[in-house]
């Protein structure tokens, strides 16, 4: 940590700061400019909080130099995490595809959904049965019910289930249920004890953005769970909340890259959410892969029209098996590969 | 509702529209202008998604007319709403202060802390038992210890107590020691399983806006509480996160006419989180005041350079008793009036 | 246009409406729903100012149907328009790539940074001889020698020069100096004389989006030069302002999807300015092409270590060159063409 | 500026980061911490571009410890200027309002409106005679014969006036009609062209805040004018962009306590376009002054309903002299001064 002293800062208020440093147990540097005299702390700065500092007569700021995040850093850990979820490998070479509707709803509904992102190439599937809605009013998800639904679904085809967890009483349900991934929503990415119970348990989180944190904050959330002990975590990025108004949210693909540098955990793109239209999911899937994402959380359903929730940005079964086609192309464009079957592939072409 | 159709949508797409909004109940008004045939529902369109709208052929954008929140809004309950939290008034002609520190430390602290609020003119006292830190490594607050230190400093005094909620599984603990006002922090606002369960309870909350949460949004949490049947809920802005980087947020002081126009509950102003720093705090306080809030919510500390967190920020009780003798004065010149105990303005004058 | 009145809106209050839309010549539909009167104007409404309508008593809100841009947009020119730049075709099924230093600094750099573009395959080559700069204290370009210096490097590999004005009072000077495209950078994009002017040549304009200009204004910014006369526009999409702070803009590759529906004419990315550091930059060009883009504006160095500004975004030449063969490969995947001159694929092959 | 290495650094990179500082006539100071080294750069750092270091291998990141504006800043000018615009004192302990309409219409609309805002104690006169208007086919104002109206109107009560150049090729215009303070639109706050030109003149600026500028890029902005020798600078806040579409922009109250903290010059708040809606206008006002702002600038037209432009946010005669009521009591309460009149006071009490 480095602290910035006033102009003018009294050798009385420099010795303060500089025992400060000495009771936390770390050592003094000090270097005298020509307008600022800085005093730099020498050792483990993340046992320091720089506001402590700020308080202090004659601190004009102070500043950390480290990161705040250790067991997510690729710093600490340089090879890349590959998380095996029920026999899918996230964060290797081959790029996943998670794939389901927005919300369970009914039996033959999840039946046709699972059905149509299997052979369309998914290797997972996604479905909501508790779902986070802004208005009291509104379908809040068919709970454990839909729990039960998504995995009936999902178990002919051998695809393992995401869902989103958002009450901590519940989570018992979900590892009872054997839910394969738990969701947790942009919404909860800062409830601290929903991350901590999560740190306990030994079961794949995907760990949504919030919608105005910033990438520190985000690695900061992951820290939570993996300071608990679980280091099975998927970083999904779903748009950020901005100014404009012409779409729900915006996608921000510079977040790949930059986590991909900053973490050694996988990263996933949910292009559903971000532009809130089926129309720019195409767009915005080729867009993430071709950024790095390690994967896609996409919105499917077997009728879009009918759907109870977030009609207007699932994609029909057509529609997701002729974009997976593109996909795969795009991964090989970049050396990776995203492997569709050959009866979807037949089926293109035909 | 109103949906716009695409120029040249067929008369069939047309007809599919008006079938679907029939069928919700609700009647139809078409028009047909040079450009775009709009298709209106008239009734209740609560019941109305219009997502729901936009996936059918023809469909430009639908759009609500109503405002989606009813039990919070002025248009439904024109009268401003009082609320007695243990005999102190929040909503009316008076301004109410609470004051206190950022979180319970120490039992001295917390003594010399109320006597010091009490003396100044705050009327409730707040103090922070459980802690949302963005980091796992600091500090996360006494826990339930904190909640019978905050009573027992505060009893002496007659002062309520305002403290954070963060976890569902807390809120009984929170009911037995009698917690005054439960506030509910930015990080939870849609928390949306702990707001439905603070609908349940009969105890005044103060409900966070989230750090990007619109009014809208922040209105339509507000209305998760209030459909429980739980109406003792007052708005706290404090400060919303934007582009700028000179200081954390950016208090919107707009917010507090808007909202007192859209609805019947009380309006408070956080300026210590808004923005930051100490020496930010008085005028924000100002600012807050003469925008028409009816109270504030500030973080005061015996001695802020010792404090356990967010150190920076407190105000000490020099500067908050000379904070609270010019809002007494801004109160006045504006019509409202902030009560300062007379030992208090002695001590100002001599 | 669509007028909402507020509840129990006073017949009279409706008839000054009505009175109001019928003096500026549109007609007039009434329709009376369960909780609000809305009046429609049937009519070009680009002619009503809405917000005239909302100091009318009675009235609670207005707001349009149609939107607001008419040459640049789609739906009046439903064919995609390519722009020829000195035989150089953008908009098209071919993706042009323009590349070059960010600011002209000596002969030898341009000469170099020629050789480099062109020979990796780009088709136009930028360069900034104004700069635009937040400090007065910082390099602030060649000036009028650099358009020279510009254009002299480019012609013997034949190509077309984009170059950014800052000052209307320079536009002749960049008319009688041939620049092939003229650049209107982020800070410029309402410099509405300077709009007016760029609608008087026949030069076509590379208009940047401004940091929180919503895609709104930003077609209305493009509607500004067509209004004139001048319909040669390629848009550039070069990051946004938003709240992280881990990288200098946001990338945002929404706008692709949705300015192809919107517009007409072309639509590029820089997708140097809006990550701010070279290592980023391969990842933002690949998300832009996949995304629908019809090409790029990249920063390139013969020696980014020495470049007078931005050095830390700007890509080498062999960086360059290998970024260029793999666009070129996601280009075949999405069914579009980026050609690469064959010495450079050897170079990569060997 | 502090140069941070990355880990494991090796000697030949910090050898070669020192000898680029020395190059640039600075000292160098080695700190060796246990997971970072840190070189300082001692001397003056405004001489050096952070950006060019951190190209350099083996470089983390690289940042300024000063600040980056030096003839506004306060640190080198303690006392607060105070300036003289035509004889009435901007920045002193006198509060100054400016009011006026939006934009210049007719002889007879600028009479009542300089009689209204005078008999009411505004001390000078706004109006637009070039408006900045989003669509081309909105109107844009009259030009010069509109300086002339505004002069005209504004003489018989001895307002100075206050209106916009958004065309460097106007500014003659300007000083030969004597414009008495030139005011800059948030559009133009970087066309660093008109600001260079502006630090030519003798005229008092006011600088509009960009919609999206940070504190530092518009002290930045005041410095290009500044560094030309025109030193009479006036800042004023006129609301940011955020996510929140509830009203125009956010009213950025902190600003005020930030600038007179870190700039010598006055601040003073548009609360007309923050809100953008007349009703919103006597709550941001009375905030802004509570906040410690110099003054304000409000759009006040003798008959809103009427006016050619922003008719929504203007207020009437009446209102504003209701407003200025309160504003001086306010000012009181802070023991600043606002005078009214005496007549106005006793129409109030009347």
């Amino acid at each position: 940590m480095i602290i910035v002293m006033e102009p003018g800062a009294s050798e009385e208020s420099i010795a303060r700061v500089e025992a400060k440093i000495r009771e936390n147990g770390l050592d003094v540097h000090i270097s005298r400019g020509t307008e600022r005299t800085l005093i730099g702390a020498v050792g483990d700065e993340r046992k320091l909080e720089p506001k402590t500092f700020e308080t202090l007569p004659g601190v004009e700021r102070s500043l950390h130099i480290l990161k705040p995040y250790k067991l997510v850093a690729r710093e600490w850990h340089h090879a890349s995490t590959v998380i095996d979820v029920s026999g899918v490998l996230v964060g290797g070479q081959e790029i996943q595809v998670i794939a389901g509707p927005c919300s369970v709803e009914t039996d033959p509904q999840m039946r046709d959904a699972a059905a149509a992102v299997a052979s369309a190439g998914a290797r997972m599937m996604r479905g909501g049965a508790f779902k986070p809605r802004t208005s009291p009013y509104a379908f809040q998800g068919k709970g454990v019910e839909g729990l039960d639904m998504l995995k009936k679904a999902a178990a002919p085809h051998g695809l393992p289930v995401v869902t989103e967890l958002m009450d901590v009483r519940m989570l018992d349900a979900f590892l009872e249920r054997g839910v394969d991934v738990i969701q947790i929503g942009a919404r909860n990415m800062q409830n601290f004890d929903l991350l901590k119970e999560l740190g306990r348990v030994n079961v794949p989180v995907i760990l949504k953005r919030g919608l105005c944190a910033t990438i520190n904050e985000w690695l900061m959330a992951a820290e939570y769970i993996a300071a608990g002990g679980n280091h099975k975590i998927i970083f999904c990025e779903r748009g950020i909340r901005t100014f404009e108004t012409a779409y729900r949210n915006v996608l921000d693909v510079t977040a790949v890259p930059v986590l991909k540098r900053e973490t050694h955990l996988p990263v996933i793109i949910d292009p559903s959410h971000a532009g809130g239209k089926a129309w720019m999911v195409p767009a915005l899937s080729c867009a993430a892969i071709a950024a790095g994402a390690d994967g896609l959380l996409i919105e499917v359903h077997p009728s879009p029209i009918d759907a109870w929730c977030d009609a207007d940005q699932a994609l029909s079964p057509a529609e997701f098996s002729a974009l997976m086609q593109t996909l795969s192309q795009i991964s090989a464009a970049i050396g990776r590969t995203l492997p569709i079957p050959s009866a979807a592939k037949q089926a293109k072409s035909a």
